[in-house]
């Protein structure tokens, strides 16, 4: 799959060629860089920086805006007492395996596959078979494991290792220690023994406050805070459901040893959404008319369990009357995600939807679809949409008594046929004393199934015997002038219930390296010259404002072009060093940056100036106020180069490549 | 001061009606507050969280985009190593004392100000003087301090309390200690004695991977990324200089006891300029001209050391002129941030700049200026602008090795007339054998003015004596064969030199508390019916869609008027609930929604619809065509509402203030 990775225009894809280019264009850097660096810690740059912003700014207009939703910011601190109650305190952890000599630590699910995959391998090489050219997964295969030499394995263990390797998100700590065990896995560099797993939590630990009795981490997520503000929250919609909050914002996971770049880092950005929703009649969105014959190439899980990877083409309409997908709001979202990833840029081709296998999922998961881009690195998992149910709303409203419920007045009263239990409380104290609490609570406490059958008792006997615990032998007689047990209709006008939520959660560096592998071909007549073909609105800059030459000339109309451009709204920078006008095109073509302004000596004379398109490397003439429509009609994603190029005069002076 | 503090109206500024509203409609709200909050942590609702965004947004408009400054994204974890070497593992701190029997924690600085000011108080009152309207302060009262009875004091105690409460920010741990004893301060509500002071780092300290070896804080501030850096932006830059990074992030500051709402915090989004520029020539910048007739209120150091507060309103060129500025770098940015302040909305009338004292200034800078808004709890700093010269570049070129300077080719070669020695080296290691390097480096560490007379010297007596410590008797002659000093001229083509950083910094949550402040008024007619009246540009929601009633003719036109305020990127809310069309809008008013459009039956018929403005709730009437590009015109700051009002028909068919 991934080794079959091609460029829009059909060109094999050179990982190298892009994160040279995009490290030297200062796209991204490893944070702390002159200090040595720290693994998993990254720094963007100015493209990558506003990249991301453009992208963040999308996503807000396309989710926030669209759908009204309820942006909060919630701070990454967090006491322990939030996330012990989240459950992450618990489950947030992975395996590690220390070396005892050298202390350095593996993840012990990596290191079993690598070493595993290293002798699969290995006997291939022994049996003479060319090996498949090698598909890096980010989430797998970290380091070259050293000295295996080609070994050829038995039938039997060739398969038990496939095996092995097919489960291998399935195992807790105890398993991977008896695989590590059993497979005589040892530090693949040094050959020493390893200590068992033992689990590692995930979150980084701080202490709030001056005294050291206020243990807090920094979020995992940005969830936690969405749903300890949903009474809040509810209270500002008016009390209307179904809602939205969203919130975009760093959130930090102590990864043991990250590689792979941006796809696994220790400090990420996410954008999340958590829609509440009623959990009775089928979980209905109101818009999902707007989006139901959208296409989505689907993955689930039967086809997954049945060990296979094909995807099925299927409107979302379709999949969610199938049950394919389990309702509308999840359905909903999962179009909208492709929307949304469409918009940015990312190629149609490289989108899948896979479902959770159910031993896969977090913890507070029901149900889970990521949206998944191809990449170099495989199907990287760029947007999860989740079901976590009332998990969690259910858990902080356990722990803390405040009520997260929605209360709503019933459109038809309720009515309930139930048998009631009354006590004739004057003569009850009297006769049961200290007990009375007790044998009271015991009858309340009864099932109606035993308060229908005892009220036929109660009738026929004149008196009944109930269980009390802790009252004499913990059987108590109750006569019937203390009791009366009664079929009666009660009447409910208002309806309480926990939320249900359903959770899409973008990791939004993800999607921008995805997108920067999208995005990136080189010129048909030049392997060098490399290009990131963004879409003008999440292009970095984009304008690049290029004067013919250094002549004095040519200031004054530079700083009216880019005051002009400022003031709509539209990011510009002028290169006016000395190099040729097909360098600082060149530089801008890597860049991204989509449109290009030339100033020359007509541009002095008649304050007309030629405007460049980035990907056909066209150019139109016109005067700066045409220009600036077409600019901003073509950021907007109301025109596109086509169109502006059938508008406007063509301009082939000067070849601007 | 801050006892006459007005609304825009005149009114007299009531705080707690402010903050109940800001809570009420979840502009804010104590983060965590189901599980009975962790102080100093908020999170932002709603509208908090959008007027947030758009300040920002307007920021980097005003900032960024303007001047093409080089945007960037630096994580907030960070290593020690860093931390420690720009000086903040030793000196981010605050001195605290501590209660033994009860563990409180109290910070220093402020309990002798707190106990100290409650004792002035007693004593006004024992003087039968009516005690001032209290002045609440941020950085200073925070706790009322009990117990403190009307106790009259001497006049010379009076006299010496005073003193030191102004000379409060200048005292170290040691220098408190001595105070706590000296006036007998214990903990007001018990009277225990407190453990000495005792310095308590403001980093929140964390550790970075699976094992505890590499040590970790959340950044205090964003700059030092930026710094790191250095050499890679000045390399996008294309090594032209001067320019700017800028970076809007969180940052963290684990502070003792904090309180004051919004004003002080432990987690805060700050967004940072670093301006780097050559300390050679003044510091000049290029676009001074544009700004140096803006007048601003200074508040010079000179002023504030004779214990006045008195401000010089001076035009910025006169400022730098005279040198109470110290370049046109920090003119320029003082200027730039004043422009930023009244963009977003703060009151003109309530912005002062204020120089810092000597003794006051953070461990890296030499100049500092606050921007500094008057609000009900005094002046507080909003913007700080430092000089911090070459501080940081310095102190991390020097513990890495890595160049962090500039090198330019001198336009005329710079020729430097020097002494210049050399040494015969085949006959220098002969004679002085395992000494050889020592006397060389002896000698190369002569400066020229030895050089001058050693030269002469050399020429006379045919050898010198020079003084070479640990060789011999520490004196070594060194005879004329050997050694040869000419005066000669060197040419340099290149200068390198270490920049200066003259550095802008937001705290984006103090100036959005400000900007409510200024913003909050009451309707003439009723006090209980709080406005916010934020400029539309920055306003969390810009319209407000109200139809007249449940009708369900209204519902396609509420989803029409909404559908297309989005696809122009005007965030909107519906209000469809019973409430009337008055209360609807009162509600809007509080949450600073500028514009509410009414669908109402005349719509139904014309498509026509009424725009209303917060402010004077006056009202016109259009097609939406009209009305969204008046609404754009508003939101973009094009227009003002009396634009509006002139040009399209008013509509008086209902009340609706």
């Amino acid at each position: 799959m991934a080794s079959s990775m091609t460029t829009k225009d059909g060109k094999p894809f050179e990982r190298a060629s892009l994160e040279s280019l995009m490290r030297r264009r200062l796209f991204y850097t490893p944070a702390f860089d002159i200090y040595g660096g720290v693994s998993g810690l990254y720094d963007y740059g100015p493209p990558g920086c506003a990249l991301v912003n453009n992208v963040v700014d999308t996503w807000r207009k396309h989710f926030v805006l669209k759908e009204n939703m309820l942006e909060v910011d919630c701070t990454m601190l967090t006491p322990y007492e939030v996330l012990k109650t989240s459950g992450h305190v618990d489950k947030f952890a992975d395996w590690m395996c220390k070396d005892p000599k050298t202390g350095e630590i593996f993840r012990a699910d990596h290191l079993v596959e690598e070493v595993l995959e290293a002798r699969l391998k290995g006997d291939k090489e022994a049996r003479g078979q060319k090996a498949e050219p090698e598909v890096e997964d980010p989430k797998k295969k970290k380091k070259k494991v050293k000295n295996i030499t080609a070994v050829k394995l038995d039938d039997s263990v060739v398969q038990e290792y496939e095996e092995t390797l097919a489960k291998i998100d399935n195992y807790d700590g105890a398993e991977l220690g008896l695989l590590i065990k059993k497979y005589d896995i040892k530090n693949p560099a040094t050959g020493t023994e390893l200590e068992p797993p033992v689990a590692f939590n995930l979150m980084f630990q701080t202490s709030i406050g001056p005294s050291s009795n206020l243990p807090g981490y920094l979020r995992p997520e940005t969830a936690q805070g969405q749903f300890l503000n949903f009474a809040k929250l509810l209270e500002f919609n008016q009390q209307s459901m179904p809602f939205a909050s969203a919130s975009i914002g760093k959130s930090f996971r102590n990864e043991i040893s990250p590689r792979a770049g941006l796809l696994r880092v220790r400090e990420f950005l996410m954008a999340e959404i958590e829609h509440f929703v009623d959990p009775e009649g089928g979980k209905k969105h109101p818009r999902f008319d707007e989006v139901k014959d959208i296409e989505l190439e689907l993955l689930d899980r039967e086809v997954q369990l049945a060990g296979k990877t094909s995807v099925k083409t299927t409107k979302i309409g379709e999949a969610v009357q199938t049950g394919l997908v389990d309702n509308e709001t999840l359905g909903y979202f999962l179009a909208r995600i492709q929307l949304f990833l469409l918009r940015i840029g990312v190629d149609p081709k490289k989108i899948r939807f896979r479902q959770h296998m159910a031993n896969e999922m977090a913890h507070y998961a029901t149900d889970c679809w990521d949206a998944e881009l191809l990449t170099s690195y495989g199907w990287i998992e760029c947007v999860g949409c989740a079901d976590r149910s009332a998990y969690d709303l259910t858990v902080h409203m356990k722990k803390t008594g405040t009520p997260l419920v929605v209360r709503e007045p019933r459109k038809e009263p309720l009515k309930v046929e139930e048998y009631q239990c009354d006590i004739a409380k004057k003569a009850f104290g009297p006769k049961y004393k200290k007990d009375g609490k007790a044998v009271e609570a015991a009858i309340e406490a009864l099932s109606q199934e035993l308060r229908e059958k005892l009220s036929l008792e109660l009738e026929k006997e004149g008196k009944i015997t109930i269980d009390v615990p802790g009252v004499g032998d913990g059987k108590v007689e109750v006569p019937k002038d203390l009791l009366t047990i009664e079929k009666r209709t009660r009447v409910e006008n208002v309806r309480e219930y926990t939320p249900n939520v359903i959770e899409p959660s973008f990791g939004i560096g993800r999607i921008m390296y995805a997108l920067c592998e999208h995005s990136y071909w080189t010129r048909e007549n030049d392997e060098a010259r490399g290009i990131l073909s963004f879409p003008p609105t999440v292009a970095p800059t984009k304008v690049l404002i290029v004067p013919l030459s250094g002549n004095q000339d040519f200031k004054p109309f530079i700083r009216e072009v880019s005051d002009k451009l400022a003031e709509i709204g539209i990011s510009s920078r002028v290169d006016d060093s000395g190099a040729s006008i097909g360098k600082r095109y060149a530089r801008n073509d890597e860049l991204g940056t989509p449109l290009g302004i030339t100033i020359d000596f007509q541009s002095v004379k008649d304050s007309s100036f030629t405007l460049r398109d980035r990907d056909t490397t066209k150019q139109v003439r016109a005067n700066l106020d045409e220009i600036c429509k077409a600019i901003a009609n073509l950021v907007d994603g109301r025109e596109k180069w086509a169109d502006v190029a059938s508008r406007l005069p063509a301009f082939e002076g000067q070849e601007v490549d």
